[in-house]
């Protein structure tokens, strides 16, 4: 085959789960707003939003850049100072390679996203995770921290470098208690980090209120963004350290590598930030919706892990009915999916029946109600 | 103001750039192909391509990111093992970051992108630059590649650890010796990266042809996709190096965080690829495009800099001639920025009229010829 011929299947590929119920936690909070699908088209071509750089990207004005990334955004997140970057686990490295150095500790949940160990890990720091409650609750408490940090404070003689809380986690869900986490921390004089990955952009978050030095969101996970998307946010005492600038290149900061969002993904994030802004404040209703569905499914047995009654639109489920069938199921551990699919239900990862993660965020009651009625139907027919 | 009227600015901004000829170096060849666009509006949402996600982004097989990655994209760029990543200088980080340690050094050429600078600062190297050979040709030669590493040598005992060579730099869009660079590198050990970002997706480039044991590439600035996208190549004795895998999550790899363009950025590359990998073998007119172009603009009064015949569309221009017409110009310093203007031309620094740099690629021989009536114009009349 000519290879203009093989290339050709890169071209035109439609994307398969159009038009399904989409319960992907990783997906929920992604999907973009009328505006930013405009804004995708209007700014798609590489660098569009360079027509007017003044030489470093959170300094552009035109487009108004500039007031998001120094206005909008520090108000949204409760911070001192923020920037853009390209996700949250970029925000997370630049954060922990720039105020700690290779052997140094850092705390975190055990329940942390893995990118928050792969930042550590790119860092080359020594890593202690806050062990987790286990089933049925896996929650994370400050005294975990407490002990992490006493603990570094006796094998090392000092504090670790650094320590990060994941608000909420991406298994179960749950929402620690940051203020109190943030207080042990700053007791021992340990600058904390907080993964809002799943939180900022979904409902209110504020690093100041909670007591966090730094705080990391997902464009493309929770806030309306086309990715790769993030932001950070930084207090004023670390911004020096973290947004330190180039020796031979002025205006460049390093962590950033000069321009991080350098192009229509920026775009997105503004164009979608006031409705975000808006969707935050009816968190409640998020709330009561990821409620009201998890008590349906309880009622066809499955049990809902994490927290309870829980505060967040992503859950996880135990359902031994549903690993039950599977044993003599046509399609095996596979049925489950396919009988989602054939429903045109989509997010369950394929292949999982004894448990799985999901969530609710933004999906209308009605079709809550059909994802219910179709496990109704997969357990009970 | 109210915030929510305040936020609206965020909504449906309009690109004010439209419709002009635009001779931005940086966005000329970061211009989306209809391919693409169709794949931003499909894969828009966040975090689309991960529906059947496998456990990392190189592995997707739908859509067909692992053939992109492993199949197509080496082949490509000349290397045993490819990535995607979120940009150039993101691939160059992750190349120095991983070969190299605090206090090692680095060998670049003076004419370097400031992001192999920073890339190199960020890992707190030490920077030694081989200088160019100034005006008028600002050339880059390979025994200054041997100068840089025998003084590198003599200082420290050992060869730096890494050498980086832009091809072409971004100021002069000359074509370095790449081929004698290498074996001087190789001759003393040092592993060389080959900062393609303004080569890969415009011209035929390969690395191993070349010599290079790394290349990087920029999606947004040369492979007709939205940003911020880049490719990486590794020749096969340095892959498990750079891609080493997490310790803790098996098949993530550290310096990519696990995954990079997870987005619709990844779409539009794979959608453009076909013609961006036709658009490579028309090189030669492109050549010839730009130095009929120059030619035009000396006969202007007009002076091109760097590399003659020159063989790359990147071109900077001296002009002398438009420096003393700023002298008693109305709008002073920003006189031809608003004579282009107003000739819906764009691409050329505001403030700049001694010199200034341009691109000629993919403008039509038509389009080209608008702008060096305009130049006539406003140097003659």
């Amino acid at each position: 085959m000519a290879i203009e011929q093989k290339l050709q299947k890169f071209q035109c590929i439609k994307r398969s789960t159009r038009g399904t119920i989409n319960i992907d936690p990783l997906q929920r909070g992604g999907i973009l707003t009328d505006e930013a699908r405009e804004a995708l088209i209007e700014w798609g071509d590489g660098y569009s939003i360079c027509d007017f750089c003044p030489g470093v990207l959170d300094m552009i004005k035109t487009p108004p850049i500039f007031d998001f990334i120094h206005k909008a955004l520090p108000e949204f997140l409760g911070t001192d100072h923020a920037r853009v970057t390209n996700g949250a686990r970029e925000s997370k490295f630049a954060i922990i390679h720039s105020m700690a150095k290779e052997g140094d500790w850092i705390v975190l949940d055990q329940s942390a996203h893995y990118t928050s160990f792969v930042a550590a890990q790119r860092t080359r720091l020594n890593i202690k995770a806050v062990p987790n409650s286990g089933s049925p609750d896996y929650r994370t408490t400050p005294e975990g921290y407490l002990d992490a940090i006493q603990e570094i404070i006796k094998e090392t003689g000092k504090p670790p470098a650094l320590a990060l809380v994941t608000y909420p986690d991406g298994n179960y869900g749950n929402l620690p208690d940051v203020k109190k986490i943030a207080a042990v921390c700053h007791e021992h004089d340990v600058p904390l980090i907080l993964n809002g990955a799943y939180s900022v952009g979904r409902m209110p978050v504020n690093a100041k209120y909670l007591g966090a030095d730094f705080i990391v969101g997902s464009g493309h996970k929770s806030m309306a963004s086309s990715g790769p998307i993030g932001v950070l946010g930084v207090s004023e005492e670390y911004s020096s350290k973290v947004f330190e600038k180039s020796p031979t290149h002025k205006v460049k900061e390093i962590e950033m590598l000069g321009c991080t969002a350098r192009g229509a993904t920026i775009m997105t994030m503004l164009a979608s930030f006031p409705k975000v802004f808006e969707r935050t404040k009816h968190w409640d209703s998020e709330v009561e919706n990821a409620r009201w569905f998890s008590s349906q499914l309880e009622s066809l047995g499955l049990v809902q892990m994490g927290d309870k009654p829980h505060n967040h639109d992503l859950m996880f489920f135990e359902a031994p009915i549903l690993f039950e069938i599977s044993q003599t199921a046509k399609d095996g551990r596979y049925f489950l999916y396919k009988e989602l699919k054939a429903r045109k239900i989509h997010g369950i990862k394929a292949g999982l029946t004894k448990f799985f993660k999901l969530s609710t965020f933004g999906v209308p009651r009605d079709d809550l109600k059909v994802v219910v009625d179709a496990f109704d139907e997969i357990i009970n027919s």
